[in-house]
C-alpha cells in the first residue's frame, strides 16, 4: 500500500518516496521483498501515482492504482484482481520502511494460505493502536480501534501494526464484502478480521520482534526518528563485525559499507552508495565518501570528500588522502599515492607513489609513478569548450603553479620549472620553464591608503 | 533579575551575558517580554552593570542597579520605586531564558492586579526547589525551602521557580516589610508570600507546562543542557513545519531560520544569524552558513561555509555551492552559478550561470553571465593600501592560475590565456596572454638528495 | 592482567591494545596505576606478549607471560613468583580501562595486606556478573556464578567486578592450590575466595563508586560505549573548570587539554594529544587540533585542521585562524597572525601581524612582521631533493600566484608582483616583477565543442 499522500510531511512529494539512508521508504519495503520469493508483487499507489510508480519500477512489479483513497479495504480491493490462486497474500505499508524479513516470512509462514495472521506489536504504551482483542485461549477475536475501546480494552497491551498475511481466496472474497458504513465513510481491512471469525478461518497474531520494524513514517519527525533508529542499527551491525567507530551516534550509512578487518572511523563521518574499506583503512573525522573503493592500510584524514558518482573512485593501498581532499568521479589512485590538502583529482589516474600534495588540481589526466606534482598547479583540461588529456610520465617533478594546457604530454623524468605555463610537450628528461625575466626595481614606493 | 555574579561560571563575563543559541541569557528573556505589552520593563543589574546595560539596551527598556546584592527581596526594592499605578509587576529572572511568553501571560492573566501568583513546576524529584505549602483547598499557604522542609513536605512535588507575579501596589509595600534575619542575612523576596497570607490576599500558584521554562543556568554544564533542550525545540519546530533534518541532534540554529516546502538539511549543520531557504534547497552535511539568503533549488555541498556579517551573502536560484566552499559578504550569485571547492567569493557579484569551480579568489569584483573562471585564478584586488575592483563581462573565459590585477576590465566574450597575469584592460572578444615564452633544456640533472 | 585475545573484536591487535581515547585500555591502567606508589608493577601478557610489551614497556614495569591461558587464577600463578613481600598485590584487569585512582587506592586501603577485598559492584540488573554472597552480618562468604546462582542469589544486586586486592604471602599460596576441576578445564582466581574465607582471613567487598570503573571491553560495541563515557565525563570536568562546550555530546578529547578562563568550544570539535588554550579562545566548529598551544584570545574558525605532531604548532595572541585552515608541524605564528581560507603552513614562523589569508602555501620559511602573503602565492621549498628556506622580511608584500623559489631572500619592504616566479634575492624596498608581457589578439575565436 503505497497511495497515501502524507499530509504531515508538509511536501510535495508522495510521502513513500521520502528518503531514509537514502532510499525511499517503499523502496526499502520492495527490496525487503525480493528476497520473499514471491509469485507476483503488487503496489496500490494513488498520491502520485506516476512519481511514485517511476521511481520504483522494476520487472517483478506491478502497480494498480487507488484513486480516491477511500481507505485500506479500498485499496485492497484495487489490488486483488492482480492476485491469483490460492496462496498467501502478504500485505504491507509503504511507509513503514524498517520492517525485516525475518518477520515478514513469520506472517507467511503462520498463514500457510489458510489462516489470517496479524502483525502485532506488544507496547508498555500503545497508545493510538488498535488493540488485539483474545478469549480466554489466546484466539483473535477481533481489533478495537484505541477511540473505541472501553478501559480494560485500553490496558490491552497488544496492538495492530496495519500489516497482515492473509489465504489469497478468502482475502479477495472478504474485501468483496467490505462496507463503508462508518464515521469516515471509508473501507476499513480490518473489518475482515470479523469475516474470518465468522467463517471459523483461525486468525492468528504474530508479534514483531520490536516496535522499530512497525513505525510507520507521517512527519518529518517520525522520519528523522526512524533514520536514527535505522543508523543506530547499522553502527551496531558494522561494530558487531569488528568495525570500529568512535561515535555510533555520529555515523551515517546510506547504502553498503564493506569493510575489511580492523577498520577504523572516526566521528561525524557519512557514507553513501557503495563503498568498501579494506583491512587496516582508517577514516579520519568528518568525512563524506560515496562510491567509493578503498584498499588496504590507506588512511583518509578528516575533511576529505571523496565521490565517486557512477564512474567510481578507488584508492591504492596504503595511500595518504587528505586532509581537505576531494576526489571526483573517476579518480583511480595506485599505491601508496598522497593527495593533501585542497587538492582535487578528478577522472585521472595516478600511479604508485605520485603526489600532489597542496592546492592543486587533477583532471583528465594520467600521472606516471614518484611523479611530484607541485603546489598549486593546475591542468587546464577544458578549453571553454571540449576537454583535453594531460599525460604525465613516471618520475616528472612538476614545480610550484604551474598550468598544463592539455592537451599535452610531460615525458619520464622531465621536471616543470616552478610558475611555468607549458603548452608544448616536454620530452623524457628536459627541463621546461616558461616564465618572465625577473626585474627589480629599487627604491619603489607601494600605492598609499585612500583616505 | 540580572544581577548576579555567576561564580560557577568560572568566567570574566556577567552570568546574564552568557549565550544560548547566539543570544545572551537575559536577551532571550527580554525578547519574551517585548511581545507583552508591558507599561515598563526594568532590569535589575548588580554585577558587570555596565556591561549587562551596554549589552542589552534598548528604548523600552530602564536599568536600576542593586550593589552590593543582598538577596532577592533587595533587588525588588531597587525596582520598585521605578514601578508605578496599581497594575501587575512580573518578576524574572534574566538567567532562566527558555521562558515562554504563554507562560508569562498565564502568571499576568492569574494576577489581575490582586492575586500574587507564582511560577510553580511539578516534578518527580524536586529536591533543591522551594516547596508549594496549600492548604485542603489547594489555596497557597506559602514556600517552604528544601533544606528546612519536613520529610512531608519534601514529598510535595510542586516547587517554586523563583518567579512570579503580583499587585504592584502590594509588592511594594511587602518590599519595604522585608527583613535580613536570616543565616545568609539577606532579604527573601518569598517572604513576601507570608505576608499575602496574613493580609487575605489570594496566593495562586500557575504550574509551568514543562521544567524546560523555568532551569536557571548557574553553571557551564547547565548552560550546555538548556542549549541542547532549545535545540531539540528549534528542530522540533522545524521539523513540524515540513523541513526534514537528517538528524534534529545534530542541527544547530543560532538566530532566525526561514525554509520553504522540501527543505532538506543534513547532519551537523550550523546556522547563525538571519538564514533563509528557499523551496527544495538542499544543505549538505557539515555546513556553516550565516546571514545569508539561498533561493530555490539550490544545493549547498558539504563542508561549505557561508558568512554574510552585516552585508549578507546571496545565492541564486539553482546555484551548485561546494564543497569546500567559502562564501564571504557581500558575494551575490546570481541563478545558476556554480562555486566549487576551495573557492573563496567575497563582495562580488556573479551573474547567471558564471562558475568558478576550482581552487580561486574572486574578491571586489562584477562577473558576468556564464562566465567560466579558471582554477587557480585570483583577483588582485589589493595592492597593499587599496582595494579595487575588477570587471569580468559576459561569456568570458579565465584560464588557470590567472591574475586579474585590480582595477582592471576584462570585455565581455574575452578569453584570458593560462597563467596569465593580466595588469591592462581585456577588450571584448579579445585573447589576451601574458606568459614566459616555453624553453626546454635536454639531458637536466635534478638536485640530489644532499646527505 | 593483559593476556586475553578478545576474539570478540574480530581484530588482529590485541585487545588490551585496542583505544581508548587514543590510548591503549591497557595504558590507561597503567597511568592509573603509575600514580599508586607500588614497589612493583607486573604485567601479564599472553595474545600478542610482544606486541603488548613493546607498546607499553617502561622502566618501572615488569612483564611476565601466560601462555597458554588458562585462566584468571593461572595468570595470577604466572605473576606471584614476580612478588615479594607480606604487603598488598592488587589485581586489575588491562581491558578495564576506566578504574580510577580513588577506587583501586580504597581497595589497598581496605586490604591492609591482611585482609581479601573484592571491588564490586551494585547494579539494579547484575545479569552476567558474579553474585558476592554475603552472611546475616555483612561478611563476604564467597561468588557465585551467574549462571549457578539460585533465583534468591541472582536477586542479589551486589556483583564480582574480576578485580581484587590480596595479601601477598596468602595470595602465593592460594593460587598453588588452585585447580582446574571444572568444566571449563581452568584456574579460576575467584576460588581463592573460599580459601580465605576457610582459614578465617577476613573477606571484604568494596563497592566501585558507578559501573564506568568497572566495565570492561570485549567488543567494539563495548569499546565505544565506554568511549562515549569517558568522553561526556572529560567534557563534564572542561565544563565544571569553566570551558563552554557547545555540545557535550560532540565532543572528543584524546590526550590533554589545558584551558585558560573564558574558553569557547563550539560542537564536532576533536582534540588530540597536548593542547593548550589560552584566556578567551575560541575554537569554531568542525575543528581538528592536535599537539598545539594556542595563546590568549585567538580565535580558531571553523573547519581548521592544526597538527602539530612532534615539532607542535604556536598560534599566537589575538591570531585569526581559519576557516579551512591547516596548520602542521612547526607553525609558530606570532601575535594577531591571520591565517585564511585555503592556507597551509609548515615548518614556518610567521611574526607578528602577517597575513596569508588566501589559497596559499608557506612552508619552511621565515616570514617578517606585517607581512602581506598574496592570493595563491606559493613557497616552492623542494627541488624534488631537499628542502630550502625562504626569509621574508617585515613589511613585504608579495602579490597573487607567486613563487618563491627557494632558497631565496627578500628584504624588509619589499613587493613582489602578482604572478611573477621569483629565483633571485629582492633587495630591501625593491619592486620585483618576473612575468611575461601581455599580448592580446583581438577577435579571436574560440574552440568549438567536439560533437
Amino acid at each position: 500500500m503505497a497511495a497515501g499522500k502524507g499530509t504531515r510531511m508538509k511536501s510535495a512529494l508522495p510521502k513513500v518516496l521520502h528518503k531514509l539512508a537514502g532510499r525511499s521508504l517503499l523502496q526499502h519495503v520492495l527490496n525487503m521483498t525480493s528476497g520473499l520469493a514471491a509469485q507476483r508483487s503488487v503496489v496500490i499507489t494513488g498520491h502520485g501515482a506516476d512519481e511514485v510508480e517511476a521511481a520504483v519500477a522494476a520487472p517483478q512489479l506491478s502497480f494498480v492504482r487507488q484513486m480516491p483513497q477511500l481507505g485500506t479495504g479500498h485499496a485492497i480491493q484495487q489490488a486483488v484482481p492482480a492476485l491469483e490462486g490460492e496462496g498467501t497474500t502478504l500485505i504491507l505499508n509503504g511507509d513503514v520502511p524498517l520492517i525485516k524479513q525475518a518477520t515478514a516470512q513469520r506472517l507467511i509462514d503462520a498463514c500457510e494460505g489458510r489462516a489470517l495472521v496479524l502483525l502485532t506489536i506488544h507496547l508498555q504504551d500503545p497508545t493510538g493502536y488498535g488493540r488485539i482483542l483474545r478469549d480466554a485461549e489466546g484466539a483473535v477475536l477481533g481489533i478495537k480501534e484505541h477511540k473505541d475501546a472501553t478501559p480494560a480494552e485500553r490496558a490491552i497491551r497488544e496492538g495492530y501494526t496495519g500489516m497482515m498475511a492473509a489465504p489469497t481466496g478468502a482475502l479477495k472474497r472478504w474485501v468483496g464484502q467490505l462496507n463503508n458504513n462508518n464515521a469516515q465513510g471509508e473501507y476499513y481491512l480490518t473489518d475482515i478480521v470479523a469475516m474470518a471469525v465468522a467463517e471459523g478461518v483461525p486468525v492468528l497474531g504474530v508479534a514483531a520482534p520490536n516496535e522499530t520494524e512497525v513505525l510507520g513514517v507521517n512527519s518529518p519527525v517520525q522520519l528523522a526518528d526512524l533514520e536514527r533508529r535505522f543508523q543506530r542499527e547499522q553502527a551496531h551491525e558494522l561494530m558487531e563485525a569488528g568495525v570500529r567507530l568512535a561515535d555510533p551516534a555520529r555515523f551515517d550509512l546510506r547504502g553498503q559499507l564493506q569493510c575489511g578487518q580492523d577498520v577504523e572511523i572516526d566521528v561525524n563521518c557519512v557514507f553513501e552508495g557503495e563503498v568498501s574499506l579494506g583491512d587496516n583503512v582508517r577514516i579520519g573525522a568528518h568525512c563524506v565518501i560515496r562510491n567509493a573503493s578503498i584498499a588496504a592500510g590507506a588512511r583518509i584524514h578528516e575533511f576529505t570528500h571523496i565521490d565517486g558518482e557512477k564512474a567510481g573512485v578507488k584508492v591504492g593501498t596504503g595511500a595518504l588522502i587528505g586532509p581537505f581532499a576531494r576526489l571526483r568521479p573517476g579518480a583511480d589512485l595506485g599505491a601508496e599515492v598522497h593527495i593533501g590538502n585542497f587538492v582535487e583529482v578528478k577522472n585521472s589516474s595516478l600511479a604508485k607513489g605520485a603526489k600532489a600534495n597542496h592546492l592543486a588540481y587533477l583532471g583528465d589526466a594520467t600521472v606516471g609513478e614518484r611523479v611530484n606534482y607541485g603546489a598549486g598547479s593546475i591542468t587546464a583540461n577544458y578549453d571553454g569548450a571540449n576537454k583535453h588529456r594531460t599525460e604525465i610520465g613516471a618520475d616528472v617533478h612538476v614545480g610550484s603553479n604551474c598550468v598544463l594546457v592539455a592537451p599535452i604530454t610531460i615525458g619520464a623524468g622531465a621536471t616543470i620549472g616552478g610558475g611555468s605555463t607549458i603548452t608544448k610537450p616536454v620530452g623524457a628528461g628536459e627541463l621546461s620553464v616558461a616564465r618572465g625575466k625577473q626585474v627589480s626595481i629599487a627604491g619603489w614606493s607601494r600605492p598609499l591608503k585612500k583616505r
